[in-house]
């Protein structure tokens, strides 16, 4: 799994049948030291997550393994809203520190 | 998924049998700022889309989630066109707003 | 899928029993101005394509969708040879010009 | 399959209900020589293993063989902890050895 | 698939039961030269190789079909041990003419 924070949002109306009832986040990786890269994904949002939040995706098959987004057209899902994550014995993302 | 531009075509006669009545779209792939980078995928078409737009696509076993790729040696499929998205507060492509 | 250029070919006689009678190519990849490049997979052949020859390779779980490769540890797999391909409204390769 | 170090935690109480009971770790992947990488994944532990410890982690849908994470999204797995590897004729890790 | 030189092997005696009895080979890639890169994969042999051989590698769920690693957390295989192979009309490794 990747860590990401959710930086925006992606509209489509004219799409594959399937995707109906999907939300889609822009999805930036987050490094080894809580930094934001440039690389993206866009990932559906399986747990009700919102702009800004920091979260887990899973990619490539395991990401149709939700009720949600079973059997469809789906390679990247957000599947949790970290609280917090260390690396190093540092903390490096605490939900309840930020703003 | 990936953001993507398709800025054209592939067109072979001699394939699988399986991929008879495919359409193949060269996609290049947009990044955060919504420029284009060189690297491109080749992409199964499955919602009608055309040059110049800009479009979701599954890669992986999710591209073959569609019911015109099922069972087909296929590994990135456009499954969506995209209207609006956005990133870090700004709107990187607005689609009623291209010439 | 991506675009290629066979460029070799691997001989391997000790090898999983399931592989036997497929045909294994040195395929490399083709950039978006028809170059190639210094990256290579290696492919099983499922159309009968040939040294030189520029094409469509499928890779991942999409490789095993032939009725050649079913079943078979494959990840890569020619499934197309490529007449012509266009991008940015250009001809980037198209097989009755070359010699 | 990667070789990577544990180096953190990921703690999230809002995930799809699959994730119950997972414990995520924070791996860094190692490099030929031993070294650690900037690059990391998260992986669920299916093996007991703990923060420093060097281990085996396989991605993609092989992360979900395993009793533990079958069916559910997950799409890396700690599935060993290394006792040695070697690499070029020099042991590169022994466990016994680690302070 | 990949080309790849077996450089060392990996031994972990705490793991997933599921991967009992399996042999475990750090496997470089091989470039189009026939130079060794650094990046390595952790592979599981399938087909009694030793260290120094030139060997194809499948990755993904590929890497389960084989009687050997089906349903196992496995994601890269040693399938095939190279005699030749050839690229640009030159002949990069032949086995036969090893040391």
């Amino acid at each position: 799994m990747l860590v990401g924070r959710i930086v925006g949002t992606v509209v489509a109306t004219q799409k594959e049948p399937r995707l109906e009832g999907l939300k889609f986040f822009v999805v930036k990786r987050v490094d080894i030291d809580g930094g934001l890269s440039e690389a993206f994904v866009v990932a559906v949002d399986a747990v009700g997550a919102g702009l800004g939040e920091t979260v887990l995706c899973a990619t490539g098959s395991a990401a149709r393994q939700t009720p949600l987004t079973e059997g469809r057209p789906v390679d990247a899902v957000v599947m949790a809203i970290i609280d917090t994550w260390d690396a190093n014995g540092r903390v490096v993302y605490d939900k309840a520190k930020e703003g």
